[in-house]
C-alpha cells in the first residue's frame, strides 16, 4: 500500500482524506497557502509544506509547487480531493510522468469526460440516455419539427448567440412549435444579428439525480447508489440526500445499471459520479461525469457503509472491486454550512468564528476544517462543514436534521443554518416532491434580519 | 405523549435527554444550580430553572426543589439520567404522589434492586446464576469443606468484619481451605477482634458484561445484547464495548436470556442493565440490577439502531415493546474523557476550557456538554464527554477511536485522552483478553509528564 499521500487540497476534504489516511496506516503531507497556515488540515496531517500566497493561482493549483512538495517529502501518491487540480488533465499526466500516483482519472478520462460533447457521444454510444437534440443548427422550420415530433414535446427551441432566455421558446405542440420558430429568429436576431437556433428536448420538472460508481483497472464497475442534488440554487448544491424521494426501486436499478454501463465503457478506474436528469415521468438523461469525489459524498458513506475515500485509495493501488452494487439501508441528508449570508444573497461571509459549538448526539456526523477562533479566509470557496444526519426513514432525518441544526453554533459570521432551518420546516421540501427550480421560488425574505 | 419532561440532571445525560426530546416534538425543562448556569444543557432546553447552589445536596438532590420547578413549569415528565435522583425510590415514590411521570423504575422496584440481598435472592429465585456463596456467617470448617465441595474449587473466604484484603484467603483444595481457615480466623481476630467469616465463589478471571433490557408495563421484556465494561479503575468504568470479545453467540443468547428471565420476573418497566461477572469458563454469575439509563448506552444504539433515551419516554407513556431481542450488528467503543490527570492517580483537573476540537467523520459520535471557554465546576463528576466510535471489526473499531482521539484537541485542564491512547496502543487491549483487573497492573508512569 502506499506509504504517504501528499493531499493537494484544503478545507473540509483535506481533513477527510487524512481521517482516512490515518486508519488505513498511511502517513499525510499537507500543502497550504499562506492564508491557511492556521488551518487544521495543517495541525493534523503528519507534515506540511507551504506552497504559495493566498490566491489559487500560486498555490493549490500551481502544479509545480505541488509536484515539488510531493518530491521533498517523499510522498508516493496525491489525493486532489475536489474542485482546484482535481479535474486537470494536465495535473494528472505530469504526476503520471513523475512517477507519482494520482488517486484520480487518467488524463485521457479526465479530457474525454470534460468536454461535454465527447462525454454525451461516448454516453449515447454506451447505450446511455442523452437529452436528445438537434446537434447543430436547424436548418428550416420542416426539420425543427420532423425532429421534435421524434424526440416527443416538450421541446425547447435556443438561440445559438442567445443567453439570459431571450430567443428561447418552449414549445408543446406543432402550432406552439411554428410560432416559437418565427418568434424565436425574430428576437435573437434583434438582440444577437444571429438567427440560428438549435432544439432541444425539454425536461419537464427536472430533479438532479447522481449515481456514485467504483471501477477498477480490470474494467469491473459496481454501483452504490444515488444522491438526489436537486436542492440547487444557481447550479450550487445546498442540501443533497440518499435515497432520492423521486425514484422507486425499479428506476433506481435501471439508472445504476446505466451509471455502470456508462463505467465500463470507458474502462473507469476509482470513484466517480454520473450526473443525471431525471423528469416527471421518470425518464432520465446524462448530464455529466464526475471524476472526482464529490462533496456530498458522505451521506453514501452514511447508508452503504463504504468509506468512499478509503476505496478510492484501494482502486488506487490497484485492488479491485469485491463486492457488487449496493442499495441505502438507511436516510442521509447533508446541509452544507457555508460563511455566507442566506438573507443577501448567499453574499460570502469571511472573517473570525468567535464561538463554535457542532452539535453531537446519535446520527449526527460534522465533517469540518474550522474550529473556535479559526479565521476564514476570504480567498476560497466558503463552505466550512457539513453536516451530515443518518435515520431510519427520511421524516426522521429531518427532524433529526433540524435538532442538529439548532444545536449548531457558529458566531462572528453570517452562516446558511438559517436557510436550511427554514427548509427543512417547509412543507414541499417535506413532501419530497420538488424539482432543481425549487429555491427559485423560496421565500428567503424573512431570513434577511 | 409527554408534552413537556424535567430533566432532574445536569451535563452530557441533561444534553442526550434534550436531543432526544427534540426529535419527539416533546418540550424540555432544564434544571441547574448556580454553578451550572452557563453550562449548555441550560442553554439547549426549552426552559430552564435555577434549583439552589452548587452542592448536589441542595440542588441535583434536593427533591421538594425539583418537583416544585416541574409544577411551575407544568412538566408532565421527569427524566432523572444517571446517578442524582436516577435510583432513588422516595423521589420516585414522590413524583407518583405529585402525578408527575417518573421516567424510571417504581419505588418498590428501586428498593428492591438497591438492596444487594433481596435482589440476589429475587435472581435466585426466577432462575438467574448468582455468586454462590455461605449466605451468613460459617459456623465451622466442616461446614466450609462441604459449601466449598459443593459451589466447586476455586473459593475466597472473607472475614465479616474485613476491609483491605485482610482476613481473605483463597484456596483451590480441601488443604489449601484448611489452612486458610485457620490464618484467616487468626488474621482477623488480630486486626478486627472478630474472627466471622463467610464463604464466596472465586471469579476466575472475571469480566463485567451488562446486559441491556427493555420492559413494557405488560410484563414483557427483550433484551439488547450485553456492553463489556471490564476496562475499569477502582470499580469506575472506562471503557465500554459491544459487542463483549468475550462473548459467544451462544453464550450472548443464554446470557440474554437469563437478563429477559430477571426482568419479566420483577416485571420490570423500561430500561434497566443486569450487570454480570462473567469467568474464564464462560460461566456467568448476577452482580446487580441498574434501574435506569447508564452512561453507556450510546454503544448499545450504535450496533442495534435503538434511541434507548427515546423508548425510555415510550415505555412511561405506556407503549409497549414491539420488537424481538437485538444483537450487534458492528462493534462500538466508547471512552470517558475525564477531566483528570491520568499521570497522577487520576486527579480531577476541573477549570477552564481554554480551546477545545471535537473529532469528526465517518463513525464517530460526541455526547458531551462542554464547549471552548466553558469553565467545568470542581462540584460534580468529571466526565466531560463521551467518545463512541463505530466500525465493522474490533479491530477497525480500535484504529478509528485512535484516529478520533488524536484529533480530540481540549486545552487549559488534562484530561484522560492520554490514557485512552496508550490503551487502543496495548497489546493485551488489542487482544480482547482481559480482565477487570487489567488496569491494576496497567503502567501509568509515561503519563506522567
Amino acid at each position: 500500500m502506499f506509504k504517504k499521500i501528499l493531499i493537494a487540497n484544503r478545507g473540509e476534504i483535506a481533513m477527510r482524506v487524512i481521517r482516512t489516511c490515518r486508519e488505513m496506516g498511511i502517513k499525510t503531507v499537507a500543502v497550504y497557502s499562506t492564508a491557511d497556515k492556521d488551518s487544521l488540515h495543517v495541525k493534523f496531517a503528519d507534515e506540511a509544506v507551504c506552497i504559495g500566497p493566498a490566491p489559487s493561482n500560486e498555490s493549490y493549483l500551481k502544479i509545480p509547487n505541488i509536484i515539488s512538495a510531493a518530491e521533498i517529502t517523499n510522498a508516493d501518491a496525491i489525493h486532489p480531493g475536489y474542485g482546484f487540480l482535481s479535474e486537470n488533465a494536465e495535473f494528472s499526466q505530469i504526476c503520471k510522468e513523475y512517477e507519482i500516483k494520482f488517486i484520480g482519472a487518467s488524463p485521457e478520462m479526465i479530457q474525454g469526460m470534460g468536454d461535454k460533447a465527447t462525454a454525451k457521444a461516448t454516453m449515447k454510444a454506451a447505450g446511455v440516455p442523452t437529452i436528445p437534440g438537434s446537434e447543430g443548427l436547424l436548418e428550416s422550420l420542416e426539420q425543427g419539427l420532423g425532429l421534435a415530433k421524434e424526440m416527443g414535446y416538450p421541446v425547447i427551441l435556443k438561440a445559438t448567440a442567445g443567453g439570459g432566455g431571450r430567443g428561447m421558446r418552449l414549445a408543446n405542440t406543432d402550432e406552439e412549435f411554428e410560432k416559437g420558430w418565427h418568434d424565436a429568429r425574430r428576437e435573437s436576431a434583434a438582440a444577437f444579428g444571429n438567427d440560428g437556433l438549435y432544439l432541444e428536448k425539454f425536461i419537464e420538472e427536472p430533479r438532479h439525480v447522481e449515481i456514485q460508481i467504483l471501477g477498477d483497472s480490470s474494467g469491473k464497475a459496481i454501483h452504490l447508489s444515488e444522491r438526489d442534488c436537486s436542492i440547487q440554487r444557481r447550479h450550487q448544491k445546498l442540501v443533497e440526500e440518499t435515497p432520492s424521494p423521486a425514484l422507486d426501486q425499479d428506476l433506481r436499478e435501471r439508472m445504476g445499471a446505466a451509471a455502470v454501463r456508462a463505467a465500463e465503457a470507458v474502462k473507469y478506474e476509482g470513484a466517480g459520479t454520473v450526473e443525471f436528469l431525471v423528469d416527471k415521468h421518470g425518464a432520465f438523461y446524462f448530464m455529466e461525469m464526475n471524476t472526482r469525489i464529490q462533496v456530498e459524498h458522505p451521506i453514501t458513506e452514511e447508508v452503504t457503509g463504504v468509506d468512499l475515500i478509503k476505496d478510492q485509495i484501494k482502486m488506487a493501488w490497484g485492488e479491485s472491486v469485491k463486492e457488487g452494487d449496493r442499495y441505502p439501508e438507511r436516510v442521509s441528508i447533508e446541509c452544507r454550512i457555508n460563511a455566507e449570508d442566506p438573507g443577501r444573497d448567499f453574499r460570502p461571509s469571511p472573517g473570525k468564528i468567535t464561538n463554535l459549538h457542532f452539535p453531537g448526539g446519535r446520527g449526527v456526523r460534522v465533517d469540518s476544517h474550522v474550529y473556535a477562533g479559526y479565521i476564514i479566509p476570504p480567498n476560497y470557496d466558503s463552505m466550512i462543514a457539513k453536516l451530515i444526519v443518518t435515520a431510519r426513514t427520511r421524516d426522521r432525518a429531518i427532524i433529526r436534521m433540524k435538532r442538529a441544526l439548532q444545536e449548531f453554533v457558529i458566531e462572528g459570521i453570517k452562516t446558511t443554518i438559517p436557510f436550511h432551518l427554514k427548509l427543512m420546516d417547509d412543507p414541499t421540501f417535506q413532501s419530497g416532491h420538488f424539482t432543481t427550480k425549487f429555491l427559485e421560488d423560496f421565500d428567503f425574505e424573512d431570513l434577511k434580519k
